[in-house]
């Protein structure tokens, strides 16, 4: 598998994934999609879009499901009425155990803090802290590298003696910490505050006022855009339950401990179904929906050797869910949750109903029986990360192998989500060819992402393609001149085919729909 | 024209937008798309992208381009390095001049504040503010709605004089008014200080600590994301100039008083090019770019009658701006900008420049000129609003019109914008029917945005669709069943043509492409 050093080389070197604002030093837990990253990005998105609610046929149950239904596209805004975010609980409850350093104002995640004790001659002197570094797994050299200054300090008052440096874990249930210590970076004593409850929403002021009626928080999930336009939906789609809402946008949250590329950053990207039934059906349409999730990322070519479907035991359930499964995908940094399917009753709309007064019970005309008819609908949450998504298909994309005894990158994206369809190379300079070529590539482009290239060794050529994870390069030769035909490569096989250079665009067609 | 009451009306009850967050009274100056908005708003996007980027052939020069010239797309984040803004000049200039009423702490635009004169036999005793409502346009009595408490105490203590209100202009300049006044919505007397400036970008904080150094603004407008980055760009994209960049993403302004339903917004989305050429070339690449650009509207069915491209003039230009002009549609509420064009000189790289200390000039390998290879390119930029757009889109597709004789309301979205390509309608209940109408409904939605009805008599189903703008409907009736052929009829002149349901697809996919 990948390292991820040479993951983020590579997004980086080719335009995939560039750190956010890079010239300004970046911002932590931010990033930019370079021209092949936002193209790549963009098909996956497209991708889930098409399989999910354009394409989807509602007059007929696909495989697996208990019936036929209908899915429907929404778009909410970012901001939303603060009343939206006490009612999902999360002004409450979205919150992580942080402690402070009373002296340098340093925070951190106290189920995260890596604590050493500085130890000379076998008597405890010091601690330090220190949060895990972005890539999660930070050796204990980095880890303490912010305190050399300290521990020098320390080594000479102490010259003569035998220093050992300790890593000390759940270190924070002991008392001892909470009183003379050194914050990581000071050169003065300090001291941690207790743990209290830091909440990951972003906050801002809407309006003229910064005060607390002004308060507005960027949205840390797109779902509740979904519920509270559960009514606006019912009224105006002609949707009757079963039916799903779709949705695809950003979210933000203050992360303490940003890391893992684009794992886990601040601002990131969902594609989110809530899907609306009868509570009685919920468990059925939970199995359909975790079954379809998965198999979604198969069809889009991640090998299932490093997918998996993980069944959550139920003292791992949020208190409202009742059944929860994660689509894992196994990263380079450890197997890590790619999407969550979960059950969340009617947890979402009954809050929102007792928030906002409104009745968000679905009527069905068509019951005969008036206790029916009147029915809060449960809720299956398909939620996946585009940019997880997005890191997994690199993840998974990537290989090293060798072609005619050179080595050579590749990255082996599905056609469908491949930034680059075709490649269209001229192979001789001679009258009439780059002609012939820019004729096939202009005609190509219009349908296809297709790239022209007349530079360099053809080799060089096929290895630039190669490793922007383009599945096919066609080359026009002497031959096309003559009858008309050009060679098709397969990025994967190496194989090259011969084929009317009138076919190309057809061939292209079948093998980047059905591959 | 139709009238925004009208439009808003629609938007709302067939789905196209609503306000946000709704069910908890909205968050002034933010919209939600609904299915059918969001479609319209993704085929928007997606035309942008494909006409300005995806498709976009760099070989050979488009009509009135000065020469060939590559584009890249890209996706930068919302939240950036907070020394962008200070580079761009948002932290410092990006304001509007504001006052507030002391006593109640309402904010009001100082260029847009109106104010009243409550005067009794002549003689005037107390002065009343407010701004201009939702839709620029309020009434002088909405305007003093929120004092109505206020008038009645004034004119119980006044009883028997005649009592007068009249609206002030230019007020500010009165030093009267600092005085003895009231402000909205307030019983007791207020006063409201000098006029300062107000930032209109939205704060929030990054990190663990709320402290100057991590304060964030969600980005007030795309652009910085593409010149932040043209550096990554020209390292892994193999451009040389001229070239582009381009980017679709969401910016945010703390707008005082957003109006005009989503025309002026707090969130709203950018569709972006900046375009990179040598500094002698631009004054012809802003010709081309402000040609094309309003050509693109022209393109997707905007009537040329109201569309304006309007030249700034010198006065009107921003301080870094060579040469400016508008795209303006004739909206209900007056004419106004749906995209800008800017020649923005090297102004903005030369900002980031100096503020990162990278050097972001384009080297030119090929110029022979040592004096000329090193070039700060200047930026033609192309901003337009996809909001805007999918507004002016919808203004411009309504109609109402008569069809045999009963009135309808039909949108005219060309066929590559609208929502839903195509309805198929069952048209009566015989054996076999149903079946061969969903046959062809589920062909046709493997590839186009399809609908199927059987619900309600034909003609209530083409005014469903032709609300929605769907600008096919294909019939499925007796003869189908015997001869294989069906019926598609045209929204616009509602022409009915008999054609092989096999040859649907194809029937579509030319008109959708060329219409």
């Amino acid at each position: 598998m990948v390292s991820m050093d040479k993951l983020v080389a590579l997004a980086k070197r080719r335009g995939f994934i560039f750190p956010s604002s890079e010239i300004y030093g970046g911002l932590n837990g931010c990033w930019d999609y370079g021209p092949l990253g936002v193209e790549l990005k963009r098909n996956i998105k497209a991708a889930w879009w098409q399989d999910m609610i354009e394409h989807h046929d509602e007059t007929v149950a696909p495989a697996g499901a208990p019936s036929a239904y209908a899915m429907v596209g929404l778009d909410a805004a970012i901001l939303m009425n603060a009343r939206v975010w006490e009612a999902s609980g999360h002004v409450g409850g979205f919150a992580d155990p942080m402690v402070d350093c009373r002296e340098t104002r340093a925070r951190y995640r106290a189920d995260q803090l890596v604590v050493f004790r500085v130890v000379f001659d076998g008597e405890p002197v010091d601690m330090l802290f220190a949060s895990p570094g972005e890539w999660g797994k930070a050796t204990e050299d980095e880890l303490i590298e912010p305190h050399k200054k300290r521990i020098n300090a320390l080594a000479k008052e102490h010259a003569g003696k035998a220093m050992r440096i300790e890593a000390v874990t759940g270190a924070l249930e002991d008392d001892a910490l909470r009183g003379r210590t050194l914050a990581p970076g000071a050169s003065e004593p300090g001291s941690l505050t207790a743990p209290r409850a830091f909440n990951l929403m972003f906050k801002t002021h809407v309006g003229a006022l910064e005060d607390a009626s002004s308060v507005a928080y960027l949205r840390p999930e797109t779902a509740q855009g979904i519920f509270v336009n559960f009514k606006n939906v019912l009224d105006t789609a002609r949707v009757r339950l079963p039916f799903g809402i779709g949705q695809i946008g950003k979210a933000f949250r203050n992360e303490i401990n940003p890391r893992n590329f684009t794992f886990r950053s601040r601002e990131f990207e969902q594609m989110e179904i809530e899907f609306f039934c009868r509570p009685e059906e919920a468990p059925d349409w939970y199995r359909y929906w975790r079954d379809r999730r998965y198999q979604w990322y198969v069809s889009l070519g991640i090998r299932t050797e490093n997918l998996e479907l993980r069944e959550h035991e139920s003292s791992e359930l949020a208190h409202y869910a009742a059944a929860c499964a994660d689509v894992e995908y196994k990263f380079p940094f450890g197997q890590s949750e790619l999407e969550g399917i979960a059950n969340r009753t009617d947890f979402d709309l009954k809050r929102h109903s007792e928030f906002s007064g409104k009745d968000l019970r679905y009527i069905d005309d068509l019951e005969p029986d008036p206790d029916k008819r009147r029915v809060l609908p449960y809720v299956i949450e398909p939620s996946a990360g585009a940019d997880r998504a997005t890191l997994a298909f690199l993840c998974d994309a990537y290989a090293e192998d060798e072609v005619g005894g050179e080595p050579r990158t590749v990255l082996r994206f599905h056609p469908r989500i491949a930034p680059v369809k075709v490649a269209v190379f001229p192979l001789v300079k001679k009258e009439g060819m780059p002609e012939a070529a820019l004729d096939l590539y202009r005609r190509l482009k219009r349908r296809f992402s297709a790239f022209y290239d007349e530079k360099g060794a053809i080799g060089r050529r096929y290895r630039r393609q190669d490793e922007a994870g383009t599945p096919f390069c066609v080359t026009v030769d002497g031959d096309t001149l003559s009858d008309g035909t050009v060679t098709i490569r397969d990025r994967d096989t190496c194989v090259q085919t011969r084929i009317a250079a009138d076919r190309v665009a057809e061939y292209l067609a079948e093998r980047i729909e059905v591959a």
